[in-house]
Order: C-alpha cells, then structure tokens, then sequence
C-alpha cells in the first residue's frame, strides 16, 4: 500500500519502507498511474491529482478522530490518529501541538515553524537577520543577538510544551522533529507519525 | 528639553508632557532646527538627521548601561535605564524582554512584534491569516483556528517570561503594550520609559 502526505511544499510517500520526499511534479510523474491513499493541505496539489493521477483516494473524506476542535487541518487529525495518548507535534513549515487523551483530541495550538520564525526575524530588521543557534541555553540570559534569537524562538517551545504536558508522552514528527525533540525531556521522534494516522483512517473506513 | 526616540518606523517625541508619534519626514520638517537629544535604530533616519538635523544630539554616544550582552541596541539600552530592577518589556515591531537586578543587565531575549509575528503566520499558509484575539484563554487548550494562532502568540510571552520572572516587577513599553501587559500580575506599562533611560544617560553624560 503506498500512502502520501502532501504538504504546502512536498509530497512525502511511504511504501512502508523509507520516506521518499518529491516536488508535486515528481511525485505525480512517478506515483500518477498507481493507487495512492493521500492526505493533502494544498489547493494546487489537489487540483494537479485531479488532473494527473485520478485512481489516487483521498483519505480526508474519511474524518474519524473525536474532537471537538473546528477546522482542523488533516495533517494534524492523522498525526493524532497516529498516538491514542500524549501530545503530538509536527514540526515542519508550521508548528503544530496536539494533545490527544485517550484517543480523544483535546486541542491544540500552532506556530509558525523555525525556518518561517527566522524570516519574522529578518523582516522586522535586517540586524535580525542569523541562522538558528539550535544548542542556545534556555535555562540562562541570552548576552548577544543570536542567541537572544534562537532563545526566543526555542524557550516558548519548551515552556508552554512543557506547560500543557502534564506528565504526558511527547512525540514528535515532522522536518524539524529533532531540534524539537531535544528541548522536550523524554521526547520520541516517529517520522512515520501521519502515516499510521493515514493506516487508522483507512482501518476505521473498512470495518 | 526635547527628547526622542527613533524607531524602524516612526519618530517619537517627547517634551516632558505628551508623545508625539510622526513620521521620519514630519519629524524633521517640525523639530529639524531645533535641538533635540535622540537614539536611534534606523540607518535611513539617521542619514536624514544628519543632512536636516545638524543641532540634534545622539545620545547611542553615551553608553552607560553595564553589562556584559554583545550588541544590546540602543532602544533597549535606554528601556533598562528606565528601571533599576525588574523585567523590561519593549512591545513594538518587535518584543524585546530584558533583566535588570540593581542596576544591572542580565541578559535578555528578541522576539518578533505581534504583527510581524501575524504575518509569519499567514506567510506560512492563507489559511492562518488571522487578526488576533487578545482575549484568548490562556489555561485551557484552543479548540479552532484563529485561538490556536493567538494562544501560539501570546502564551510564550506568558510562560517564558513568568520562567524567568523570579518575583520581579515587570514593565512594559510600546505600542503594543496593553495586550502584552494584560498577559502578566501587576505589569506596569509606562509609554516614557525609554525617555527616562535618555534622561539617565544625559544625566550621567553631565556628572
């Protein structure tokens, strides 16, 4: 079974072996004539499968998670299928924090993700213009620019994670997932997160 | 005494009574003959200064805060001087948060302003173009997008400030002050303080 989960930028399948991760226009060329289970948060890609790759099934027809939130975003309904207990995040061109209790999903919330905080930086003043120092301390007073950056980029992670955790399993998930992952005490990385999302979407779909 | 304040956007004048917020072209076409003691973080305004504005003083000449930071800008220098002990907090187009334990800075941390921060959002996806909603709950979990966007925004302030709160009183500045401050017990917002840090540096200057 393949499964793709296609994001703002890229479309990352899973064979149940590596990750391959491809442009829009790779993935249909290679992928376009098989059965696909996709997930998709991309108007364009939407609109390229419909044209390029119609055996492909969309799995977010299929909504199974219980919640109470408004409008969540499919990537984040699988990564929470994903784990029945703990919070989740996906760290990619957004942030996002998902409590999951019991197979239910509590809430959550979003941030911009590192590459598109670097660029807030930059925005505001080109003087706040540097790359992320990743190993920034968070338990000490910043004393120059960069790591008064990288502090303010990295301590609301850990703080209001940390906040909000409550004891609970952390697991996390997405292109940034290791740099995460350090600041979060006991915190897995499952790169392979959504696609158990995906599995438990299309599991609930058949029984 | 006419004192001001120069920021990436706006000219701020002080004369002992109101602020007056102008542009860089109307700050000068009004003050532009008279003396005038300023700071400033602007390279284009300061080239106006010096073209137009021959009698104004910059007082960045005068560092007389101690600390050992790397780089502090001149804005926050004078928002330290401001206080002798406390949290300084700077809400404009960025947030700037700063420690001073008697008399002394102990560090501090940048992040970006609130809209540039509502930006970084929408940059990431239309779909996270929010206004924000000041008012969100901060204890309990957001259950719909535009609170997952404004508890991602202003939580952090909130939990990494308290972090390193220590007991300290906390005074904000800037534009963005009142919805800054709302998030923190007993914050003062005092919309002069970096005019009293100026006041310090002239008064040290005289000494």
């Amino acid at each position: 079974m393949i499964l793709c989960d296609i994001g703002n930028s890229r479309m990352h399948f899973f064979d149940g072996g590596t990750i391959k991760h491809l442009s829009y226009e790779e993935g249909i060329a290679i992928y376009g004539e098989m059965q696909v289970f996709y997930i998709c948060v991309s108007d364009r890609a939407q609109a390229m499968i419909a044209q390029s790759a119609p055996a492909w099934v969309d799995l977010s027809k299929y909504r199974v998670l219980k919640t109470a939130y408004r409008g969540l975003g499919i990537d984040r309904e699988a990564a929470c299928l994903g784990i029945g207990d703990g919070i989740v995040i996906d760290a990619g061109s957004a942030i996002t924090v998902d409590v999951m209790e019991n197979g239910i999903h509590r809430g959550g919330w979003i941030w911009p993700g590192i590459r598109a905080m670097l660029k807030a930086y930059e925005a505001v003043s080109p003087k706040l213009s540097y790359p992320l120092n990743p190993n920034v301390a968070l338990d000490q007073l910043p004393m120059e620019t960069q790591d008064a950056i990288s502090f303010g980029l990295l301590a609301p992670i850990q703080a209001v994670i940390e906040r909000f955790r409550n004891g609970k399993g952390v697991v996390v998930t997405g292109g940034d997932a290791k740099i995460v992952a350090q600041l979060l005490p006991d915190a897995q990385i499952d790169e392979t997160l959504v696609f158990k999302g995906m599995k438990q979407m299309l599991k609930d779909v058949e029984c």
